[in-house]
C-alpha cells in the first residue's frame, strides 16, 4: 500500500494531537476524490470535555469517529443525508461522566448516542451477576479510549482513507482484550468498511461478547420505513416483541412511551459469507445497509424503538457474535466463542448508504437473492434457544 | 437590555475559554459600580483538575460559580464577610472524582462543599430503589457540567452582571431535563438573584425534584446564631431533630460527633409570593438571607449540622420544590410536580447578605410581618405528611 | 537543608506544571552524582490521559512517580535492572477510568500496575459492608491525585532529591485523611526512602488502614527466586495458601490460572526497629529489598501471584499497619490504630535494590541476624488471629 501514515495518538510514544487536519496536496492525491479530508478536534465543555472527534470525509460520505469512546462512530453524512439519530443524550459523553454502575447497572445509557457503538468485549447484554462477576449493560468497550490512533492515506487505485484505533479492555484478574479497529473509506464512495480484530492478550482462554449497535434515525427511519435481512429464523425477544411480530419489518410513527421491541435473526449469507441488512425509508429512495460476515457475526438483532422523537426515535441493525442477552444465557446456548491466549477473533462489516430508488431496489433484491426460495421461519413467540423469555 | 454578551462555553459551537476576564472599560460601564469584574480560570491538580471557576464581582459582593459542577456557587464574599463554610472536602471536586454510587449511594458527599448547590433533578434525597430505579443521594445535577455558559453585562439602569449556564441531565430511556440558570448581580448591590428554568426536553411527562442546598458557616453561623422563616408549620424530620425542636431556631457551638438535625417548614409569603429565611449571627449585625417564591418552592428545610469545625460546621437554608425525603415518599404526598414535554418549571430566589444591625433587624421584621399574628404550628414530633419518621 | 524547592502543583496557589525538568547546573550540584535529573510530563490518550509522571533519576536508580495516582511509584530502574512487573493493565490509568464500584467492588483492579501503591486510608482489603459503610477493594488513596507536589534538591552532603506529595482522602460525614508523602533518593545511591505522614484532619478519632502494595516482577521474580523476612510467626491466609506453606519462600514458574497465595508474617526488627524483607532472584545476584519500621508497620504480607506472564506474574512484599483482611476483621483483632483529631501516623520504609552476589548475601545475612536463633513459628493452617479463614 502506497500510503502516508499519521499518528494521532500513541500513549507509549508520548504522541497526541488535539486538533489537526490532513488535506489533499501535491504529494497526497486520491484519484477517487479531490475533496477528501481528515479533521480532528477535541471537544471542550459540558460532558463532552476531552472527547476527540475525527471526521473523515471521502468526498462523498463523511463519518465522525470518537477514539475517546472506543472508536465508535458518532454520526455521519452522505451528501445531504444525515447518518445519525437524535438521542436524548445530545452530545458525545466523555467516559469520565459515564458511571456504568448507575441506574442499577444501566449507566451505559448516560452516554449512548452513536450511529455505531460496540457492545462487549468481556460481556454485553443486560446487567446482572454471572459467575461471581458484576456485569453492567453492554460492557466496557464503548467507554474506553483508544491508546493508539493512526490515519493512513492509501494512494493506490482510486485511493482510500483508513483510521486504525487500538483500545484495550483489561483488568488485573480479568480478561485482557485488545480491539484493533480499522475503518476504511474508499475515496468518493458510499460505503465504509470496518474490520475489527479482537485479541486475547491474557494467559487464559476467554469468552468473547461483541455486538455492533448500529443505530439509525431519520430520514431512513420514518413511519412505513422497512427493514429486511435474509434469515433462516426470526424470533421475538420477548412477549413485548411478540406483539409486533406480524408487522415486524415495518416501522411505525413515533409514539410517546413506546416500549422497545427486539427481533433476533439467524442470518443467511451469499456464497462469500456476506449477509445484508437493509433499512429503507418509506419512499424506497434512501437506504442504510449493513453487510456482514455471518460466520464471524452469526447473530443479528433488530431493535425497534419508535418512541417519541424527543426520547430517541431510532432503530438498531445489530450484527453480533452473540445476541444481546445476559451472558450466562448466551453461554448456555453456545454463542460465546472461546478465544485462546494470543489468538484473535476477526469481524468484518460494511456500511452502505444509498440515495436512489434503483440502489434501494438493488439492495432489496440482494436480500431476496440471498434469502432464496425458502421463507424464513417466523416464530410467533420467543424461542428458548434465542432468548430467556422463550419457553420452547 | 443594553448588554454585551460573552460566550465562555458553547460545546456545539466549539467555544470554550479556559481563562479570561471582563473588566470595566470605556465601552462597558455600569453606573452602580466602577470596580466590577468577571474573571474565570480552570483549576489544575488534585481532584480540582479541570474545574472551571467564574468569579463575579459587582464591586461589593463577589460569587465564585462552578460551571463544571452544575452552576453551583462555591463561595463568595461581601466586603470582609466570607460567604462559605469549611467542608472537610476543601477544594472544588471535578465530577470525574465523584462516584455517586460510592458509600452505598452517598458518593455525592465526596464533592460537597459549595455555598449553593442544587439537588435533583430526576431525584434527590436519600439513596434507594424507587420504581426500579437506583437513586443516589441528591441526584446528578450538582455533578454535571454546563455545556453552555454566557456572561451578559447589562448596562441599563445602574447596571448588572448576569451569568447564564445550561446543564443537561439526561439519559437514554430516562428523564431528559435541561436546567437554564441565570444568576444576576446588580452593580454594587448586596443581593444576588437566581432564576432557574427547568425544561422537560423529553417526550413524556416527568416528575421533578429540586432543592437548593444553601450552606452557610462562620461568621453567620456561630454559637447563639439564629434562623427565622415565616411558616405555617414546622416539624422535625425525625426523632433526632425532635430532640432539638424547642430550641431549633438557635444554633449551638461545634460539637464533635454532633448528629445532624433537619427541620421541615411550610413557608409563608408576602402578597407577592416571596418568603424570606434569615440566618443571623449572635450579635445580630450580620445576616444571610434567602428570599424565595413559595408557589415555586413550597418546601423549606433547615439543616443544622453544628458538628466539629473540622468536620464541617454548617447550616443549610434550603428552599425546595420538595422536602429532601426519599422520592417515593414525596410522590406519595403529592410533592413531585409533573412537567409535561416541552414545558418548564421556573424557580426564583434571591440571596441577600447584610452587615449592619439595622439591616438584620429589617430582615427579622420582614419575617415577622409575613408571619403575622398567627404563630407557626410547631410539631414536636415528626409528621407523617412531611417525613417518613412521622406516625400521624 | 541547603535546598532548592520547585513547586510542580499547588491547587490553592494556582500552580501546575504539565511538563518540565530539573537538571544539574552551576547552581545546583549534587556531589554524589553528576547525572541526576527530575523530569515530569503528562500522559495523553487512552486511559492514561491526564496522568502525570515524575521521573526522578539519582544517577544510578530512577523511579517514576504518579501524583495523579496517590503518589504511587509506577516503575523504576537500577542500571539495567527494571523495577516493575507486567500487569495486564499496561499503562498508568487515570482515576476517572477507575470505578471502584465495578466488578462488585473490585474496580480498583482496573488501574493496578504500579511497583508501589498504597492501600487505604479509611479502609483496605476486600470489599463488603462494614458499619453501614460500603467498602471497596483496597480503598481510595491509590486513585486520588495529589493537590500539592514539590521537588526539593538537597545539596548538602552527597546530595539528595526529594519528592513531596500531599493527597487528601476526605468526604463530608466521613473520615478526613491527609497523606504527606516524602520520597528521598540520595544521589548515586541504590536506595530510596519513603516517609509518609497520615494526618487526621477531621474532628473525630478515626481508624487507619494502610498497606504498601510493593509489586515486583522479573528479573527479581523468576522460578526458584526466594523471599525472606525475619518473623516470629508466619501463617497462610487461607486454605489455598496453606497448600504452599512448605515451600512458601520459593517461587514457581508462571502457571496459567495459578490462584494467588498470601502469607501473613509478624515481622521481627533489629534494635533500631528496622526489619528487612528480601526478594532474590534464583542466581542470588539480584535482589529487591524492603526495609520497614515494625512498630509503624507491624504486619507483613507476601503475595505470590505466579500466574501466566500475560496475566501478571508478580509477587508483593507488603508491609502494612494491618493485614489486607476485611476491615471489620482487622478491627476485631486490634490492628486498626485510632488516630486522634490533628494527630498523625508516621511510617518509614526504604526500598533497596542490589545487583551483586555479595550484596544479596549481605541482605540475607541481615535477615538471618534479625531472625536470630529462634526459628519462626510456621503455622500450617490459617490462624484465627490473622485471617478469617483461621479456625483457632
Amino acid at each position: 500500500m502506497a500510503a502516508a501514515a499519521f499518528i494521532l495518538t500513541d500513549v507509549d510514544a508520548g504522541v497526541h494531537s488535539d486538533r489537526g487536519e490532513i488535506l489533499p496536496n501535491q504529494a497526497l492525491r486520491l484519484s477517487g476524490s479531490s475533496q477528501w479530508s481528515v479533521r480532528w478536534k477535541t471537544l471542550r465543555g459540558g460532558v463532552s470535555e476531552g472527547v476527540q472527534v475525527i471526521e473523515i470525509d471521502n468526498g462523498r460520505m463523511s463519518l465522525s469517529v470518537l477514539p475517546t469512546r472506543g472508536m465508535g462512530i458518532w454520526k455521519g453524512r452522505l451528501g445531504d443525508l444525515p447518518l445519525e439519530w437524535k438521542s436524548p443524550v445530545e452530545r458525545p459523553v466523555h467516559p469520565a461522566f459515564v458511571n456504568l454502575q448507575d441506574r442499577g447497572g444501566l449507566g451505559w445509557l448516560h452516554g449512548f448516542n452513536e450511529l455505531l457503538c460496540r457492545c462487549g468485549l468481556a460481556f454485553m447484554g443486560p446487567p446482572g451477576e454471572d459467575q461471581g462477576e458484576n456485569l453492567t449493560l453492554h460492557g466496557r468497550i464503548a467507554n474506553l479510549p483508544a491508546h493508539r490512533v493512526e490515519v493512513q492515506i492509501d494512494t493506490t487505485g482510486s485511493g482510500a482513507i483508513e483510521l486504525i484505533g487500538v483500545v484495550d479492555e483489561c483488568s488485573m484478574f480479568g480478561p485482557r482484550w485488545r480491539l484493533t479497529s480499522t475503518l476504511r473509506l474508499q475515496a468518493g464512495s458510499n460505503v465504509c468498511s470496518i474490520t475489527d480484530e479482537v485479541t486475547n492478550l491474557g494467559g487464559q482462554a476467554s469468552e468473547l461478547s461483541l455486538l455492533y449497535h448500529i443505530n439509525v434515525g431519520r430520514p431512513f427511519l420514518e413511519p412505513c420505513a422497512t427493514y429486511a435481512v435474509p434469515c433462516r429464523d426470526i424470533a421475538p425477544r420477548d412477549a413485548r416483541a411478540a406483539q409486533g411480530i406480524d408487522a415486524c419489518y415495518v416501522y411505525g410513527a413515533p409514539i410517546a412511551g413506546f416500549a422497545e421491541q427486539a427481533y433476533y435473526h439467524v442470518p443467511l449469507a451469499d456464497s462469500d459469507g456476506w449477509s445484508t441488512a437493509v433499512l429503507a425509508n418509506s419512499s424506497n429512495n434512501a437506504a442504510f445497509a449493513v453487510h456482514f460476515q455471518t460466520r464471524q457475526l452469526p447473530a443479528f438483532t433488530v431493535w425497534k424503538n419508535t418512541i417519541a422523537e424527543d426520547d430517541g426515535y431510532v432503530t438498531g441493525l445489530e450484527p453480533g457474535i452473540n445476541f444481546p442477552n445476559f451472558r450466562a444465557f448466551e453461554r448456555k446456548h453456545g454463542r460465546l466463542p472461546i478465544v485462546k491466549p494470543g489468538k484473535s477473533y476477526k469481524t468484518e462489516l460494511v456500511l452502505e448508504v444509498v440515495d436512489t430508488e434503483v440502489a434501494v431496489r438493488k439492495l432489496y433484491d440482494r436480500v431476496k437473492a440471498i434469502q432464496g426460495p425458502n421463507e424464513p421461519i417466523v416464530h410467533r413467540e420467543p424461542v428458548a434457544k434465542y432468548s430467556p423469555a422463550g419457553t420452547k
